[in-house]
């Protein structure tokens, strides 16, 4: 026996591990251990360690040793059971699963009942005095195993059951008797040696060692490796294995099973809830052929058991202070246990479990906001489909913005313009969107793409308005001409209904009915504790008064983000924009510029007034002007007859602007240089603005945001004509306005120039989605040819435009933030990309050091309940070592 | 009188200041004091310090104590000349010049004959008995006065003068008499005061205020302004007041005037050369009125003169170690030197001077390799248009690649192809060239674009290839159409002549002679000097066994990028290019690159041959692969014809790969991860060439690099790739090649994580064009709409393409460099953009410790000389202080 120990057992009041040992036993192994020692009755068993899977990993081989501890560990539950492995009178049934530390989907499932042979058989039988149930155990074994194990497709065992069915003239499987069981049990052992040219293992050994390797293997299935890969989870921690004495729910009617949950998943309510099933084996819960009873019922039919799992369910919560989902089995009225573990829940259900949990002095404020995840508010911020409904689902894309939204399929942007200010419902279905498209996208209850990614245009544009949108459904056909879009062979057609649900990208035929989330005490509570903790600000993105209302319903503290472009596209101001962008003089850019000028500073009131007293980050106009010129023919003849010009010098023209790569080309701060009447007449209106309404009594705190600046000499210029147009305006006024000037940090210059640029500027914003396109190399709307490849094959961790490349990206916000406050120590600091609202980039600001970061409104609480969690992990970390371990988070899903 | 001396005075043998005082008062300053020091005959006069000058840009006025200093000054020159300044029978006339440590166009021109009024010039005719002198030195002076000082436009005095002569009936300024010029100063007066509202000061005193006043604000003329940014000459250097006595030329035939050089500029043969005119003062010389005199006829006119002249030369080029620029002047047959410079010269001039220097012992070998500017190199390497040639220009626009070329224009790359290859002299024409126009710039003689920079596409491939470019000639406007261009009322129809000038940018109508040059004795030995000195090895760019033969002919040490896309281009391959990109599955890429692998095996042998020995850099695919796609409706449907395939679908392939931003999309290795099938073709091709050239006793040292690597996980990918190709070919030849595998850091995110990738390079190489268009988010296709006003409003410095952004590109190479060589201390680290033969740049990267630079074929003699003066420089800086001061050195232009 080697001097490593492989295999930990548990039973009798007693086990070799502890809850602390999950990432040795894994989870499960961890708690069964656990729930043994704390006198929780649990059958008797043993864990294989993770250890000894990585052992199997590295050699292909399991380690010398682990067959001999096996075998004393299976004595001891021989012992402890009075039963026996493989034999005799009372034969020892075993379950065998896999329990890595983390739980992931891919892993191999429950193989039960393991240990039966057509000798074992006859011996249950025996002493159950249920033939029938034998039998049943048995054929249920051979089928799991066969599947499991050796690889055969399960639908081949389904397919002789149901053909057995049909010849009894039955339905259900509790109609076949023994004997047609007993007939099941050989024809799925013959299909078992045609399928793999071998017997069925009758020895409870080699059954044994053969469903071992079978969960070592499952480590490494594609599935397992790609969730491992999606959630950052090292390869080499391996799974461990929990050998487990079956006990029987199915022995009869004072026999069952079921699940638990120490409080309500859906609802957070602090009340016993689960479900169970009389005279039934586990799977049968799950698969749902007979409706289970609610766990009150249990009362009834098992009183002291029933009082029995009561008393362990508030124990085990107790103990670990989380609310513990639990499965059990009562076998002729005794009561075990067979695991426990964290609770799923809703996002409803974790603010009120934790809030209430801190109420019940169980757990810290600080737990409390560690245990909900940043991500899962998502889930109460916005609309979803009713969890009751049918759906017929034609296909899914990514999940670009969240919420769900039924409408007419509508596939031109200005149609739905007209049709959804109207007050129809229409869901704008396009190849891709441009800004173009925005009034129809604004007018539309949510946004269709084939093509694009997390961050393209329709999903940055339709997460900034809080709207439902899915992007990159690529199976979806569009035919604009038809007005139709086809999936393989279903059409959609115009003005066909059709539903998005956000939340998980799927496309859904027809009307379906979604149900509005709403924000209630705990919500407030909770986030009134994370608010009481994070150090980082946070802003919200917002271009126009109602999304500013909603930023600051949120809880944002200023706006991070106001795009003035957008404004640009309006009705009645494009054409205007266009006038100046194609007068070749000076003087006329000037007339074109003086009828924006009273829009814009209308935009600016309404905004102010909504953010009275907060700071609103205004960025000056940034993208290439070729965006808000006209594309086809017919768009340029009806230009040019409007403005009264020749249409083949207009398209002249608008060839003229045309770029080869727009992202790296005449935009941002270049245009305010080579065209300073627009960064005049955009101050000119922010500052009017600001002095109307602070004559009404708002208090207007503009900070003014150069973009791309890649150079400091570009941002004096800019901050020269600002300066001039504010000076002037406030004189004209007589009124002081305080205000800052600084720059966006979206070129890999600026921020390796930040102690120069620092010189020009009151703050810096990190426009990390600019600056990762820029370090990176890669275009955003072109990455979808090869970025999805790359993340399918580890060549990028994940998608940099969701979160961070803290490794390269995040070195130039690093030196950006450093450099700049090395030459102006009072320099603030933000970051406005989208990664503003992705948790495991909000960590990273927060340990950079940054004084805020800005999202879009609906991500305001996501953002700060991640900035809480970034500060109580940097305070963990700061500390040396933690009294207490920390109690582990599980990253848990909608059920 | 102030503490500060703000007048350095000149005269009589002594001097205040000397020659190493060229900040302080200039350089024609400090050599009238060096000059007067050593004892060579200059007429007395002192100098304003450059200190006054910035004193005066400062405060707007000149020092307290100025006034002062310039009348003690003015009394010790009357005391020198036996004259009196302003008055009395001797007056004293002074000429005032500006002269700054720099010289540079756009300051003040000279003023003669100052001090003259109504009363002195009275004085003056008496004195030399010669009032048609008096008065003709009178309206000189009235005239450069009214022009320069007091801003009358010069044509106002030349029409007065034009009007005389004709009312008089003669031709020449020397036929008009005494009272003709008389007439005709009161006529300039009369203009004066009528222009400016004043009389013409006749105060001299006022009249030499003017005149410091006037060179004072010279320094801040637009054109002085333009000339320091594009030169890196600080702006608050200041200039120098030289204020000389006057002695005159004109006295009479035993007077005269000249220029002279102590060898000859022209082709730097060691003989005295110059000119000069009897009888003349000194503007008469620039003006060519009259034809001067080979300065060896002056031993007839003035032995005595022209022996003390012959002395003084002599002695000044030993006193300065360096070739000398001359102005004398003879009056009444005494000689006076008016000012010594460095002598400008042509490149063969200054390679041959700095050679034969070295041989007469004057000069070290360290200091004639910095005697000859790198760039000048240029001239030597490319035919030039015949300097006697008549020329009728066109137009002009950008010099991106050198030399001179004659053709028919032609505006169809595939006819350009034909021709060309047919033999005849083609210059391919065209708004802008993309890589399909390849075939056809090879066979055309040069290429002439009306738009793009001197990095776009046609500039870069045309120095490539060393051929004469002229690109962004914005003034023609093409007509595809018609096949001709227009430069305003002017048509170049197809087929005619024209000619370009690479050197200068000019495009010439019709057929212009040119002359080849000679890479002479000199040139060999002193490259082979810089070659001793240098420490950054120098490669070439080429794709071609041409190119290498080139390159290895001008002194290369290997290829450092041999690109090969354009194989790609070429005839016969292309149609299996597009077949690659365009099939849909892995087996019929497969296919298609099998056609190609021959074709670039055979490449690769024909490189291998011509470098025989030395390294070779082999990237592999590179641009996007929509760029070899069909792009017009026409070539889309015979593509499609040709491949058997419906032209709608083909155009909807076409289609799906057009990207947004092409230069951030899929190209460079996200090709090679996502069809690995390319790189495995290539890295056979590259193999397999290298085995059968081993077979014939060549050496091949392929070098591999991949490139846009911006993750360590690309490369890994790739180097696996590779090396199992490798390994499988050359196990299967039975052959040892060396070889290594490198990438190209060309991604802000490589320089950043270097540290990482270099775990898996073994070089690396800076492509710093695209790590300048990432850097500074600036498309160099693009950048043409704004780079431009950016330079000339000094937001940059210069174009980044052209000279490295050192403060922030630079950053990213100095990172990348350090922090590769942590973790690979052996790591071999170049440059492969168009800075590698920049000299400024060559610096930059000599400072910051690569291994050398790669830069076109015609560029590497440049690169080496660059190499070596950065080699010195870097020694000079490294030791304390210099026990003698270095020589300045002058950039110097082709007179």
């Amino acid at each position: 026996m080697s001097a490593q120990q492989w295999v930990y057992f548990f039973g009798g009041g007693g086990a070799d591990g502890t809850r602390d040992q999950k990432a040795l036993l894994g989870g499960k192994g961890a708690n069964l251990a656990e729930m043994t020692r704390i006198g929780v009755p649990v059958p008797p068993g043993f864990t294989i360690t993770t250890e000894a899977c990585r052992h199997y990993m590295k050699h292909r081989d399991v380690p010398a040793g682990l067959l001999d501890e096996v075998n004393a560990n299976l004595a001891k539950m021989e012992q402890h059971t009075g039963r026996t492995f493989g034999g005799g009178s009372s034969p020892l049934l075993v379950s065998v699963r896999s329990g890595a530390a983390v739980s992931m989907p891919g892993m191999m499932d429950t193989i039960l009942n393991l240990g039966l042979n057509d000798e074992t058989v006859e011996a249950l039988a025996d002493e159950s005095s249920n033939p029938r149930f034998a039998y049943d155990s048995y054929r249920r074994f051979v089928h799991m195993y066969g599947d499991v194990v050796l690889n055969i497709k399960g639908d081949r065992f389904e397919h002789l059951l149901e053909r057995m069915k049909d010849g009894r003239g039955v339905h259900l499987d509790t109609e076949l008797t023994a004997d047609d069981l007993r007939t099941l049990v050989r024809q799925f052992k013959e299909l078992v040696l045609s399928e793999t040219g071998k017997e069925f293992p009758a020895d409870p050994h080699e059954q044994l060692w053969g469903a071992i390797r079978a969960v070592f293997n499952s480590w490494e299935t594609p599935r397992a490796r790609a969730y491992r890969r999606i959630n950052n989870i090292a390869d080499d921690l391996g799974t461990g294995v929990n050998v487990m004495a079956m006990v029987f729910g199915n022995l009869g009617n004072d026999s069952g099973t079921g699940v638990a949950f120490t409080r309500n998943p859906s609802t957070g309510t602090h009340e016993f809830f689960g479900e169970f099933l009389v005279n039934a084996q586990g799977e049968d819960v799950v698969a749902g052929v007979r409706d289970p009873q609610p766990i009150e019922e249990m009362a009834k039919a098992f009183p002291p058991a029933y009082a029995e799992l009561l008393a362990a369910a508030e124990r085990l919560e107790k103990h670990y202070r989380e609310m513990q989902d639990l499965e059990f089995t009562v076998e002729r009225g005794k009561l075990y246990l067979l695991q426990t573990r964290t609770g799923k829940r809703t996002a409803n259900a974790a603010v009120r479990i934790a809030v209430e949990m801190v109420n019940e002095e169980v757990i810290s404020r600080e737990e409390a906001v560690l245990r909900v995840e940043p991500d899962q508010l998502n889930q109460l911020l916005h609309p979803m489909i009713d969890p009751n409904a049918e759906l017929d689902v034609l296909t899914a894309g990514l999940p670009a913005a969240p919420g769900a939204a039924s409408g007419h399929a509508v596939f031109n942007p200005e149609e739905a313009a007209e049709r959804g200010h109207a007050g129809e419902a229409i869901i704008l279905v396009r190849r891709e969107t441009s800004p173009e498209d925005f009034e129809g996208m604004v007018a539309s209850r949510a946004v269709l793409t084939a093509r694009g990614g997390m961050t393209s245009h329709a999903a940055v544009v339709a997460r900034g308005m809080g709207k439902c949108c899915v992007v990159g459904a690529s199976e979806i056909k569009i035919d604009e001409a038809y007005g139709r879009f086809t999936v393989d062979d279903r059409i959609v057609k115009h003005d066909d209904w059709i539903t998005l649900d956000g939340a998980t990208g799927r496309v859904i035929w027809g009307k379906v009915p979604t149900v509005e989330p709403e924000l209630g005490d705990h919500f407030r509570t909770l986030m009134g504790w994370a608010d009481e903790i994070r150090r980082l600000s946070v802003r919200a993105n917002a271009d126009n008064p109602n999304d500013a209302a909603k930023a600051r319903h949120f809880g944002a503290a200023g706006i991070g983000l106001c795009r003035t472009e957008h404004m640009f596209f309006e009705e009645g101001r494009i054409d205007a924009v266009r006038e100046m962008i194609l007068s070749e003089t000076v003087e006329g850019r000037r007339k074109a510029l003086a009828k924006l000028l009273p829009m814009q500073r209308e935009d600016f009131e309404g905004i102010f007034r909504a953010m009275d007293g907060l700071p609103v980050t205004i960025r000056l106009l940034d993208p290439p002007l070729h965006e808000f010129l006209p594309v086809g023919s017919a768009e340029i003849k009806s230009l040019a007859k409007k403005m009264g010009v020749d249409a083949a010098r207009l398209r002249q023209q608008v060839e003229n602007h045309r770029e080869a790569n727009p992202m790296l080309g005449h935009r941002g701060v270049r245009l305010g240089i080579t065209i300073p009447e627009i960064t005049i007449m955009q101050a000119r209106a922010i500052f009017e603005a600001a002095v109307n309404v602070s004559r009404e009594g708002v208090v207007p705190i503009p900070e003014i945001m150069v973009p791309l600046v890649g150079t400091v000499e570009e941002l004096r210029h800019q901050r020269k004509l600002i300066e001039e147009t504010a000076n002037k305006v406030l004189r004209e006024a007589g009124v002081q306005i305080e205000y800052l000037i600084g720059t966006m940090i979206e070129l890999p210059r600026a921020a390796l120039t930040a102690d120069r640029i620092a010189a020009e500027a009151d703050f810096f914003s990190f426009g990390t989605n600019d600056l990762t396109q820029t370090t990176l190399g890669l275009s955003r709307d072109d990455a979808g040819s090869f970025l999805p490849h790359y993340i399918d094959h580890g060549i990028l961790p994940g998608d940099p435009f969701q979160s961070l490349d803290q490794e390269g990206v995040g070195q130039l916000v690093e030196i950006g933030t450093r450099k700049g406050r090395v030459s102006r120590p009072s320099l603030k600091v933000g970051v406005c990309g989208e990664h503003g609202g992705d948790p495991r980039s909000i960590n990273f600001f927060h340990r950079t050091g940054l004084d805020y970061v800005s999202c879009s409104p609906y991500r305001v609480p996501i953002a700060r309940l991640a900035a809480a969690h970034a500060a109580i992990a940097g305070t963990r970390s700061a500390t040396s070592v933690p009294a207490e371990k920390p109690v582990p988070i599980e990253v848990v899903a909608v059920a």
